[in-house]
């Protein structure tokens, strides 16, 4: 609610964005979170989990529309297509999109669509644009980015292989990809699918491209969908593809041959601050539901309520500790992006990445510990959100990826930071000169 | 320096502030920390470490006047006394004085002083602030605040014991003191000091005073001094004292009899934030001086230098991740007091004072460890800073007590939580009958 | 292998128990984890998960007879029935059962089952032993015991509720269990049940009974079975159960009325060892898997093998260690129940039991992380290894209940070792004298 | 105590042992524990803390000689010239030796002589032996080991550069060692050098040699004392040494020339347990400690003893188990010393090297919170002993060395364990066919 905005970030945010923030806020707590186990059991309701897709949803999105919530993801200042709110505003609001599973979708800020829409927004051409932004923009299909591959370690996206031969007016598409997320949904429309176009060419960074493909193009399987640990996301889903002779015309390459890099380096800023943002909201659903149980007087070992050990209390300190601290960092970066766009963010939104997954996870576990047989199963959202934001930790490469490059970056100080540290040895030498002392040393004087 | 203070706090330090910042920033580095050998190397030139004074300071303390870096600690809005900066901005320059050993003296802003001078400030009389404030706002004396006490749990004030009996115009004052740090400084010439002065009183909030006791009042002993790890931090000190029958002026009273509580919640809020932000500026040092190791070239173990160790970036990423988070938590405390208030921003402070020692600790100790043993000797400020810092998390109260109080007020939200949470149940089951479906289980339908 | 029998007890093994370890070991490494996969393909196969066993299964116990690997749980000295092996010896033997899904089943040493038999082989009459023991023994059935209850906090089992109520020669049970693992699997023939026969007992801990239930006595209704982070474990699973109105006769009760204490404290020590043992070996497949993955040359990230990332090593480190560690207090734990019992193994068996399960989970997340996308899915089995043992800290008891009762126990020292130490500090002062020295104290001697 | 003992381990030790373990327990609680102030005191009695030698030391090792106890450390099988223990049953020893700063070197086992005279016996000639090796027997005389540099990363032994050339019948030695502990002490008569004697050596492992040198060579000076976090350890200490052309015969050659990693290595092993075991009895005195100060009636923060907290009842549980786990590692790790020798005993050497020092320091750590103020200086053992065990996470090599190490080796499994994978796989494909199955996937069958 707006009333919650650390106060660090307080004035940064209109007026306008904050009733925003207070509506989303009613609608995720009274509509949307009420409304994900009937999402699941309409999943559950037919034979396949795969082929239907959950009316609730839909009624949902009506609704948002109706409230004005709708594309908030689109920032001010770089699309105009959007709610025109900033980062930082639409990073306040994914904070409770992020508590249900209904709300993003409901509300058109669902992952991947949110980075596809963007990709398009950004480097579409007016064609790509009228066919496949706006039914994303409308809410009327979904989408599907195609990035990482099975058999390489694609966290390096140089090591990227699918084949994109041109013939003719046609672009030939060969390989495979997994963790093609939103694949198994039936309203799956199109894949913007990144490959090797150029194997050759000396730039390691110039051998890709990025294409649009129908979902329906023949050559396309999808072999099978993955588990995230055991659950399988249906309908939504994470495919594991195969592109088998796979042909689409010339033009629907996006921005242009060898530009792939480009492409989805523009794509990840952003999308990694909402990503961050909805994990705070499952930390902080996660501390809720912590709450529920630590005041259920039904549960009282050992004669005590949960409430009364110090062990969970202090759980719920450390809880509330983490998380405040992680969302002053996600905020800093959204602002970062606002101020200096996702090139000159950087570091911001790298902090973000690595840091609130674990942080989530950690806060998510302590509530599950809490429940006990209760937080594995599917009586609380716990187990489900700690499995989601398990994933975190790897996709967009791994945190030890990240980690590495941060300090990498943060060593190109220390040449500079030496020097300066050797500088001030060669003052304290000149002042020992003048005040007349000499280096100190415990010691033994007497065999000096 | 104003360049890096985070992009979240930056809109709202006066350029007036932020010129001094680069001013603080270029003082410490190129006047205070060559000095803090030259402090060190006096000190241990006499034979006795307790007797004189640094003459170094005094010349640093000459020319902070002069740069006009004096007293900023005394918040603007809050005392008239002060440069007239906001918590935050004092926050951002205290993150530099902390870089050194030499620099809070240097500018007049060090602890316990600080603190002593917002107490004679904000309650003293008339009297007692041309006696001992105007001297301290001058730098020409220095003070100890005198609460904790050897033999009860003194994190719980309600439990001191220091006596102080009226006896005509006088307080007589019997019982034990120890951490009183600074007094061992020659220098130190004003004790304030809580007792027990109505431990009959029913409300255990009431019974305690705060009085002004001249360090050379007869019955006054020092003890001893205590050790932190191996240092002993001369010639300022922690001394352990003993008052036997020591009598002092009723009119030294501060604010009232029975009005000691009061007085001490007043001074924790900024002197936890300025604790915080000096410790921020030693694990920024830890972390320059881990860079100046790891690109040593001299230090090649196994044929790579450190900085070629990939276990050793991650520690480099790690410190400057923590770092960075660790000092949105206080700036976003700084705000806070600044805005509402001390008491409105409880949390706050409270989540800065928890986070910030345990993270400093880390770094530096990440430090020491690349130092090996060149981090645990006085070859680096390493050592010295993680056993000052380790004091932090037991001063004005340990972690735990922290927690515990910090856990009990988030606890607070468990009603409306609980009663949010079952009534989103309720919402879902109206759903599940608009829908038509029923909770979803994995199972044994044929058992049904 | 027992090569690999840590040396501390390798003269505790009896030749014949190493002979059967390595037969052990091969039968697990060679058909079982093979047919790992083929079991879950097999619960697959048919529409409904539940209604239908795996014939791998069968196959395998076959084969495990011939090889004379059956029953090797019941521990030599304490039961006629079994392999005559100690628990030490087992507990090597278990560690290898552990990695594999069906090595357990296939040599009649799975739980529940394993308990359950220690409890009728304990304190079972003749008549209990020949219907329900004998079969068990044969793996012709299976079991589950029915505890935990949904609507308490049954780690205190003082808490259980479902109601035993005698009328006539029969028993009425009322009420609620879930967790009840095995009870989805249809031939799962006797449920151990445990409840509350005389709720006005002063004494707590004797209102319980356990008493036999046949599977498919009427009233019994499977509500539902529980996931385990998305897991349904078929056709084994976790069942939540009804009891309305169920009969059983009198003759069906334990060692008696009251005595449900003693049977289920009787039942945790050996049981605790297997699992720990069992995490072990999860633990090493997991180090396993790691080490496939890293070693594959076909994961490159950034031009380098996993293996030769500093970070990743020391994970491998790690891991090691931990595991080696954490091996040491099972088999010291396992040593003291084959000498003293498990009554005075109790500090020994907690250990274990609290240690194990956070070390395996470690390192099993050591080795997601080192898959990435592979490590949450169906392609390795980290994931559903990770959310089994997850629920290891959760049963019987959370984490934190066995820590207080252990800190507990240890404090129970506190007055004899605050009595040492003052006495120590008695023959200091005598000390002092006799060498004519004093306290030495840091400090101002001046001011003394 | 014998008493004591882990069950694992104890039908390894022989009465014999268990009477001395016994002897030692109570020489060490009820002589050496008192009179460990008396030592401090004495350091202090004089102006100069190096010039004197504590007349209790003295004592005790009258005291201890009379009692049978002197030079354990020297095990049985590998040394004539010991008391007849093994490895393990010295470890045993060596635990309670760690309770006490004045206990091993009053039994004749402190480092670094034992290391020293494991060298002198191992590889000195007989005239070395007669001139050094009886008197530091008999605890005439001290010792010191020179190895470390200050200039180079001398964890990487080949990196050591102080030069030894042979000039007629003499090594003339230049350069410099810092850590030389023990060499502050009047008693430290030599010094056992390691050195660069053939720096043109292809092998790098042979350029090394180790020499004897008498302490009052002239050319040596003693630069500085080291400190460790404050304290500087008199009259031991850890000296910062010259050698400026300094002369020794060419007899004190140890073993011969270009043999000098030779006899570092075999100095390392049981050198380690020895510093291993003795952590762990510190741990068990912080835990002591600990244990006092929750029970002490007088610190009841907010109306309840530390002891009804359960967060610090968690700390207590935590660190029995973490202790007890961490002794069953070292003892392994002695018995395989025993069994093996320190060469096959590698993996568990450092096993206990790295997992001990930590495990102690987080003890320690507690307790030193659990005490506040009390904690952190001269009125408990316990931050001296925190700084010294954090010296040994350095010494001998950082930890992050040895895990480097301990990684790669297990690595080495990785192509054995890889091929063991693929082929299980094989396997299943053989009973996928037999059982008529396919891979199962989760997922849209549809699409297939």
């Amino acid at each position: 609610m707006s009333a919650d905005i650390p106060i660090l970030a307080a004035n940064r945010v209109s007026d306008r964005a904050k009733k925003t923030l207070d509506i989303v806020k009613q609608f995720v707590e009274e509509r949307c979170i009420p409304a994900d186990p009937v999402f699941a059991a309409q999943v559950d309701a037919g034979g396949d989990r795969w082929d239907h897709h959950p009316s609730v949803i839909d009624d949902l999105k009506e609704e948002a529309k109706k409230l004005g919530l709708w594309n908030m993801f689109l920032a001010k200042g770089h699309y105009k297509e959007g709610a025109g709110f900033t980062n930082l505003e639409y990073g306040l609001m994914a904070e409770y999109l992020g508590k249900s599973r209904c709300a993003s979708e409901a509300v058109n800020c669902a992952a991947p669509d949110t980075g596809n829409m963007e990709v398009l927004a950004k480097y579409g051409n007016e064609a790509q644009k009228k066919e496949w932004l706006q039914p994303l923009l409308d809410g009327k299909i979904r989408s599907a980015f195609l990035m990482t591959e099975p058999d390489v370690a694609s966290s390096d996206a140089t090591n990227i292989q699918l084949s994109m031969k041109r013939e003719g007016n046609e672009y030939v598409l060969n390989g495979q990809k997994w963790w093609s997320s939103g694949a198994g949904d039936p309203r799956c429309k199109i894949y913007i699918v990144m490959g090797k176009s150029d194997p050759g060419n000396k730039d390691v960074y110039k051998q890709q491209s990025v294409i649009l493909v129908p979902a329906n193009t023949p050559g396309i399987k999808i072999n099978r969908m993955l588990s995230v640990y055991g659950y399988d996301d249906a309908p939504h889903g994470h495919g594991h593809l195969s592109f088998n002779n796979v042909r689409v015309p010339a033009s629907n390459m996006v921005l242009g041959p060898g530009r792939g890099f480009e492409i989805i380096q523009g794509r990840l800023g952003p999308g990694r601050i909402h990503h961050a943002m909805r994990t705070i909201g499952a930390a902080e659903k996660a501390l809720e539901w912590m709450l529920l149980r630590i005041n259920d007087p039904k549960k009282t070992p050992f004669g005590k309520q949960l409430k009364e050990h110090g062990v969970i209390i202090e759980w719920v300190a450390k809880s509330r500790l983490e998380i405040d601290a992680a969302r002053l960092v996600v905020l800093n970066a959204a602002i970062a992006i606002d101020d200096r766009g996702a090139k000159g963010a950087l570091k911001e939104i790298a902090e973000a990445k690595v840091l609130v997954p674990s942080m989530a996870l950690t806060v998510i576990d302590r509530a599950v510990q809490s429940f006990g047989g209760a937080g594995v199963c599917q009586d609380t959202p716990l187990a489900n959100m700690w499995a989601q934001i398990r994933t975190l930790r790897l996709a967009d490469g791994p945190d030890e990826v990240h980690l590495q490059q941060m300090g990498k970056n943060e060593n190109k100080k220390g040449k500079a930071v030496s020097a300066k540290i050797l500088r001030q040895a060669e003052i304290t030498k000149d002042l020992f000169a003048k005040y007349g002392v000499s280096l100190s040393h415990i010691g033994p004087k007497s065999k000096l």
